[in-house]
């Protein structure tokens, strides 16, 4: 349930309220609008007697809401999020372009790669240094080295910094180095791991699992708000299906479903979606036209030679190429 | 196997070709393009001994064809192709608008939705004749009455007629009645009419089944080309998938996929992978910018009264929204 | 809805409730049980007036239908059928076991593999020769010529055929020579030719597609019995997934589902699910074990020359290894 | 790579060529089997020079290992393997029921329904002590104090344990408590908590994925066998596909292919695949009829009181009838 609170409501009323909510035994947590704040009640089973809450000062009135996720929906807070990090805001403006390779290798690769998608209009950097991977004998990142070297590469690019944590562990690491935690589709549902983001400092770039539901993913993200955390943005990168032209089969319905669903930004990579580079262009444009507030794209300066998937990492005058015709489609 | 022939190649060589390939117990079907002609070797099963034909006046070498589809695909005819219907030219140019109701209700109903659709900038009128229902206690089209009321509906506006055919007895009658002949997702494996489809004198829109890979889509193209129709427009229109907030998932990355491999246009169905008219113009946004030759939506006057999935139609005002954004996206 | 009669009601009596319910505009169809008849009223859209009914002589009560299908519902026949073709009842008793190539190739193949799988204990020979094949230059059957053979088979050996029809002309021809007329997962949505099945005088082996849910598969066969041919074999043949270690994934949990839908009997095609033979054992032990009323299987002599995908047809010897121990599963 | 040893070859000569094998740098781990030892070799990218290992003694032969897991697959262990946990042994034998709740509510319910399963017939009790949920808002499960009840359980009963583990902290508790300890489905590709896994005393059940690939899953057993624990029992619970008549798509295909493809048992849940108690029985028998060496069952004396979902618990009559038939089926 939603107390709305009037547009005129001092802190001090919102604090009595939460108060209240808290003396029936549940939580009570603010959510902030541009006219008007209101209080989104959590932990109740069933519904909330609201007959005291709606007799105290400053409360409008409540709103049910329906549905299982309450602090990312859009019932509890109709406006669009935007998640400024830095000088960079994601939602609510020009889509933003996340780039780099599949994992860190070297500082010098990491550098050179970076330098060519900063020259080509990035503002996000990335690239992992804990890599969840299928078999246990691939290489696994370069561990709290590699995030050193994403720190360089802040520091020499002024790029922004998104890299992957897979446990609790390298969380902290994580979110001591860079300046937005990924966590991939593999962990979506690793309730554990997103518990613990709830309670990280930084945003947190939440990756669709390649076999959720959008519901299952705007409850793992809730998992994540509820711990404190509400800067979350959502991505998609495919979903296993039959159809056999690409790893995975790119959804970009969810970003209309997730736009009428939550406030959340929702960013789309392509280049794990497609498995192969040649689609990623054109599969970028689509993606920016359905709404998508950015990109999540795999660039190296090597391909071939890429530690990793390198069939699916853009060559740079390709990451050139792709700005180019992004730029020209929100012109 | 492709025989392509000099530039300067002339069609008594052509033809020659032909006949030998003929001797030889093959088909030979000639792929002419705007430089050279080339000669599609059909019917063999196995290599073909190439020694008799390489030899002969005019030919300039011959390329191993590795698809198993021939006719459809570029590596038979590297140029992309535009099928045109009367003034309008269906690839290789702006994007064309196919629209109408799922189904043909009434000559009102039908003039009434052509005219506010083509005032938006439709230059096709879809309707169903001969409905493909889940169950046959459904409304099942008008038939024939529906066929006189689509050519009205072109002798009014101008507007091209696209309508489904579903047997071999009323894919006559649709030949008859209307400028291009629908086959589809649930006939897409129905070889028989796909032969038959492949005898008619007006292009195919072939759309694919929820359920075919892209090189069964191309594969069901070639039962249609293979028989001589050689003017086929592809149609994505949704998977089915686990993910469940669409009716059908649309698959974007079938759009370069079929770019790459066949020279065929290829439009876009959004409404029916949406099955939800408020998902209609972002998906066609994305289309349109991954690069379909057109799309084919629903829209009617009056949606909730529509004879069918009311849900999914776009009222007039969306469409008119819709051609806008689409107008301003390739502008 | 359906009328459902007294235990003692006459004949008249259900004639008359018949020509009331083609007075009111609708169809009614008599669905005779072992102990009292039911008329299932069709054609309605909407709820019907059932007062005129319930007052007529022999008219027990009135039950509304919920399900989307009517006539292969078990709410209108709650009694499990068996469809009895020669000796061989399918359903309601031991298992019956069709067996037999993809492909009729020639009267000696046909013969040879006959022999063996009825030496086996098969009672139903499996063999097609009208092929639907994904290319059109794929081997497409012997057409008419195969099914003299098939005759010829069931002359020799005293086994039943079934065989697929895929359009109106062959399915006459079908008609002709067979004792199943089996439509095929490609055609389970090819609504025309399922309403010619309905007119057929032949029990129909109707496969689900691999696409199709539960309430699909049951719709299609309604279009069948809806016609006038109430004699339909379900058969399960797998669906796809992303699963990769199958050709289809076999949906074994179909069986449950459909006898609890309907009273149809179901059998198991593990051989198109599975796409290689050596999981045909197990999954064809699993079909039983989960309930379901026979398999059909592929066979061949000479699986490694079969004019088809040789790589799941059993071996003979496989066969026999089968049987024995299905027997010994069922003893 | 595999290193076979003579069937006469002494333990020196093993740990010889293990060092061997550690100085080029790679890992060495023993493969004992009944009637001679191999040495599968991990860690090297690419092929391995042999020829030093070909002369030493007690080496009979190396063997390319073509799969990317090596520990767990069949070319380095040809023989089934069987789990033995106190007197229960899993795989090789009489199929093994684990039964009991979704979670672990109270030490009365846990106690109350574990007495009703060991007199069916159950050998192990699941109920889980830690539920990874889609929901932050659902009961999370009674932590550390169900798994003190479910030791209770165990005394009282004299039936192993089995129960889920969700992140490296519960599975110490697990571990600590648990006879067998479970990695649920969602957490299949969550590499951290695997690793933590295979450094565990006991045995792990590990659940496939509903969207993991065979492969896939034994990649993520492999996690577990990399850091020693070679203990692992892998259960299929169904998969994501479009199908709707059950929660998930129970693939029973999945047992010949694990079987075929490694030595480690493989059981089923029947339960959390159909989603609906009605089909647990014949799902159960399909199971055991394929080849599985046994069943995971939800059973709760109170089905509509369950906290989780009751919709799939069996009633404990339904256990008994279960038993009853799976002892029917292999007697």
């Amino acid at each position: 349930m939603l107390v709305v609170m009037k547009n005129d409501a001092s802190e001090a009323q919102v604090q009595a309220v939460i108060q209240e909510i808290e003396g029936m035994g549940f939580r009570g947590v603010p959510m902030p609008g541009s006219l008007r704040t209101a209080v989104c009640i959590l932990g109740n089973q069933g519904p909330v007697d609201d007959s005291r809450l709606l007799v105290m000062e400053g409360v409008k009135e409540t709103i049910p809401v329906t549905k299982p996720y309450k602090l990312v929906s859009r019932e509890t807070q109709p406006e669009s999020m935007a998640i400024v990090v830095g000088d960079v805001k994601i939602g609510q403006g020009r889509p933003v372009m996340m780039a780099g390779p599949c994992a860190v290798e070297s500082e010098e690769q990491a550098l050179t790669i970076a330098r060519l998608v900063k020259k080509g209009g990035a503002e996000v950097f990335r690239g992992g240094a804990f890599k969840p991977r299928t078999s246990p004998y691939s290489f696994q990142g370069l561990g709290e080295e590699g995030l050193k070297i994403l720190a360089k590469v802040r520091q020499e690019t002024g790029l922004l910094i998104v890299t992957e944590a897979t446990d609790h562990t390298n969380l902290e690491l994580v979110e001591k180095y860079a300046d937005i935690i990924q966590i991939g589709a593999r962990n979506m549902h690793n309730y554990s791991l997103l518990r613990h983001a709830g309670h990280a400092s930084k945003p947190v770039l939440l990756k669709r699992s390649f076999a959720a539901t959008i519901e299952e993913l705007l409850m793992s993200a809730e998992y994540i708000t509820s711990e404190g955390n509400n800067q979350v943005i959502l991505c998609e990168r495919g979903i296993r299906t039959f159809s056999d032209n690409t790893r995975n089969t790119l959804d970009l319905s969810a970003i209309p479903a997730i736009k009428e669903a939550s406030h959340l930004p929702i960013i789309v990579d392509p280049s794990h979606a497609a498995g192969r580079r040649d689609y990623v262009i054109p599969l970028s444009k689509g993606a920016i036209a359905v709404g998508a507030d950015g990109l999540l794209v795999e660039v190296h300066h090597d391909p071939t030679h890429a530690l990793s998937d390198g069939m699916q990492s853009l060559y740079p005058e390709q990451f050139t190429e792709l700005m180019k015709e992004i730029n020209n489609l929100i012109r």
